[in-house]
């Protein structure tokens, strides 16, 4: 087993170093190290050096691939608070907040910048190949941001466009945090490609669990307010899927209550876990996410790899997925 | 002499041919396609080309650099635009106006992840000098527009920090665009050098003629309405030069007059005018820009390229400061 904790430490340090080289404008910089020091569970990064240390290479070469993965889901993450108007994030003030939208959409762009610098650090042919797939993955984000939004506006989402959605939005990144540390390791194109397919997969999954959680989470471990995306009318794998097998007239209830937003949301959230419940969803969503696990689990075991290795992406595909509590010290949120 | 109008055309083609294979979602690329679509000068990216031809390498081996370049310009007039509420760029309605913020935020960031692409297509080495390049005049632009941003909330301005303050919003942008026409044409670290001052320098030149022409310009040919900084209350070196010079009961008048908004400026307008004219400062910064052009030529004069090539990046200077119109035709405002 991996000290997965000697990563975090490392990691750590490499962060506070890197961001704190940038000091002038302060109105540029202040915001970046803001964000940065609100911490999180760093699960991008530390998939990067994971990678790494499982093709027997030192962690350490990771780093800084591993800290453009952690700004460039930062950046996301600040500009996303805006288009959002969220005031909290990790149960702190947002940048735009704290500051203003512009310094938020500035500080964001410097962000995503001093990502992209990171990579100089390599060589020029891993530089190329680093930086490729970054640019590839962030623009994916972007479009998977966008989808986002859209499907907000219109009412002809299906459960594939749901799934095209997350991957794009979410899982490519946790796809490309690991391939970075396959590419660093320089084993073959088919081991990059078999990790960064294991990360993409258990990237939907986290996804599709996270969707889960904000329903039928536990409130005191989840970290967010339960039903919260019902509130929010968000168009998630439980409400498509619901969509698609309720009887007519619960489906008309079901688009009509993601059409209002009622001051005390108490009894649409009732109603709305009551059809989830009742269509079977909620067992369907665990199964679609154990596919995704599977998935991810056969691209781990088809990795040049020892069986320990295997083992422990076992491990964290699960841990991810909620169904180990090993690693849960490891990877505190907040 | 080269054939500049040819450059253009290739380059337009380029530009097209690239955005156009960013089609959806629709709602991110539009916005791209419309503002790389309104036209304006393509100084940048002329350089870019430009610098491969006076190395003697066909310039079209530059189009991909170019073309960074000037999805780079345009990222950050995307997002400035949101800053500064701008209603009109290039006589035409603004992105965040036509769509709305969030649009123009997220296509700002898909516009400048889609410049770093494009550096993709050349070897792994020209791949890396090109990238660390960009991510370094990327950031200082960053740099200048947020200080530009702290300029407005501080009296504490000197002459000596607005030059800074250009140098890296605009000046430095122009000699990147020359030094990685330089790095694919493969010439000395030394021309590399030579013509990224040459484009620094000329950049600062070109940004105080800008200043001087937004008070004393011809309104048919400036393409923006005269005063506009005056009304805006920018400190421009016009602005900043008069306080050093002016007598105390003139730089009091200045400074009261820099802290309103009146709704007909005309008065302002002309007493800031007259201020400028008999303070001297006019011939002041005609000289300054003469001083920043002749540094350019210095750096010109030294590069080892023909007497031709070196005549010609002499009458770009003239051009650029307006006291040449023989390149008129070619970079027609818009």
């Amino acid at each position: 087993m991996k000290d997965l904790e000697n990563y975090r430490e490392s990691f750590e340090n490499h962060l506070i170093n890197y961001v704190s080289t940038y000091k002038t404008p302060e109105n540029l910089y202040a915001p970046i190290r803001y964000i940065v020091g609100l911490g999180g569970k760093r699960l991008r990064p530390m998939l990067t050096l994971l990678a790494c240390d499982i093709f027997d290479k030192p962690f350490q070469n990771g780093l800084d691939a591993a800290l453009a993965i952690e700004l460039f889901h930062n950046f996301s993450l600040m500009h996303d608070d805006i288009m959002d108007r969220a005031p909290l994030r990790r149960g702190h003030v947002t940048v735009h907040e704290k500051w203003d939208t512009n310094t938020a959409i500035l500080s964001g762009d410097a962000l995503l910048i001093l990502a992209y610098r990171l990579f100089e650090n390599y060589s020029p042919l891993v530089f190329h190949q680093l930086a490729t797939l970054f640019s590839k993955t962030a623009i994916e984000v972007c479009e998977g941001q966008q989808l986002d939004i859209d499907f907000q506006y219109t009412n002809q989402v299906s459960v594939g466009d749901y799934i095209d959605m997350i991957c794009r939005k979410t899982a490519v990144l946790l796809g490309a945090a690991l391939e970075m540390g396959a590419i660093i390791a320089e084993c073959s194109p088919e081991d990059q490609q078999h990790l960064y397919e294991y990360g993409k997969n258990l990237g939907i999954a986290f996804q599709l669990q996270d969707d889960y959680l904000d329903v039928f989470g536990n409130s005191e471990t989840f970290g967010k307010q339960l039903g919260g995306d019902i509130i929010e009318n968000k168009k998630t794998f439980l409400y498509l899927k619901s969509l698609e097998k309720a009887p007519a007239s619960q489906r008309t209830l079901l688009e009509e209550l993601f059409s209002i937003r009622p001051e005390n949301p108490t009894e649409k959230i009732e109603t709305v876990t009551k059809i989830f419940l009742e269509t079977g969803v909620t067992e369907e969503t665990q199964i679609t996410i154990q596919q995704y696990v599977e998935a991810a689990l056969v691209h781990a075991q088809a990795l040049q790899i020892s069986h320990d290795n295997k083992q422990l992406l076992t491990e964290f595909a699960h841990y991810l997925t909620g169904r180990s509590f090993r690693l849960k010290g490891l990877y505190q949120s907040g």
